[in-house]
């Protein structure tokens, strides 16, 4: 006897995600089934659907949003001197969260990675050099991660902007060499903000 | 700044299942965004409405089925004189997937646990009782698990068959096939060794 069709459909949209075996999805299969009352799975189907709908990238800057440029983008009280440099939209969260960073964002949705086939196209990097274009912008601060691929792709933008009048820096290894940005404590991000260095 | 609120909502969806935290619950929720196409998406969102409309327990033995009746109980070459008694749906799975056995289940939906607050009248219990009237069927198999709560329900369920003349059955503790015996723990040794048969 196997499952009925409609939970091997729902173990197989499970196994989709990242680091989800079969147990694991047919576990959350079975708990929709018996715990799930039907609102919650109503509530959970369509907030699948409205993410895809509603959830744009930043026009600006690359982020998440649900409206054409971010909040950050548009908020004017933000300073427009600065732009943080981070691989995925969570970075930006992450960083956020330490409240002690009042600039600019942007969101390159990856890193240099040729064992991957990621190249630099591949990255949301042309829009960045645009952003640099009409000199507001005095310091690109390189957040990406403390890995192979993250030192790759910072030392790549730090190449690409040699020839123009602005100050490249790195956030400084308080984070956890070979870590994660957002496995970051806000105390660390904080720290590794504040002792950026030119590169 | 904050997540979209539709990206909040999803990472709400998902954390409400077992073992997924924030951390997970917005990495589910990022990969949807970034990583899940349309099609897909809208599949799982489908999938998940669909599960709760079509999914019922089997009138007879509680297993999960979008029938009224189950493949198995509908069955008419399974053995009808034997009934395993398991606490969970995908337990009739597992001893599916063994292949060696051709009698019926009876699926509890739990085990009886003072503690968490479950009672006899809890889980699927009445429908068995009913379901031995007829007297077509010979013995009982309790396949609860081999802890406290399972004990329990097994002692339990024993209890109830006392006086009917029916054979109750434990399906036997000890070392798995393939195991190392210096790698089992006393208790399923002690038990392994209580429950050593004659070869």
């Amino acid at each position: 006897m196997k499952y009925p069709n409609s939970i091997n459909d729902l173990i197989d949209c499970f196994m989709a995600y990242p680091g989800v075996g079969r147990k694991t999805a047919e576990r959350y299969a079975l708990f929709t089934v018996n715990r799930l009352d039907e609102d919650r799975t109503n509530n959970f189907s369509k907030a699948l659907t409205r993410v895809k709908q509603e959830i744009v990238k930043c026009s600006v800057c690359g982020q998440l949003t649900d409206q054409k440029v971010c909040d950050i983008c548009s908020n004017e009280y933000r300073d427009k001197t600065k732009i943080i440099v981070v691989e995925q939209a969570k970075d930006v969260i992450s960083i956020e969260k330490s409240k002690n960073y009042n600039g600019l964002y942007h969101v390159l949705h990856g890193a240099i990675s040729p064992l991957n086939g990621i190249g630099v196209k591949d990255i949301n990097l042309s829009s960045l050099l645009e952003r640099l274009k009409d000199e507001t912008v005095k310091e690109v601060i390189l957040a990406t991660n403390a890995n192979f691929e993250g030192e790759t792709t910072a030392l790549y933008i730090k190449s690409l902007l040699e020839n123009i009048d602005i100050l490249v820096t790195r956030i400084a290894y308080g984070i956890p060499v070979g870590g994660n940005l957002d496995y970051a404590d806000e105390l660390t991000l904080n720290k590794a903000i504040e002792g950026r260095t030119k590169i």
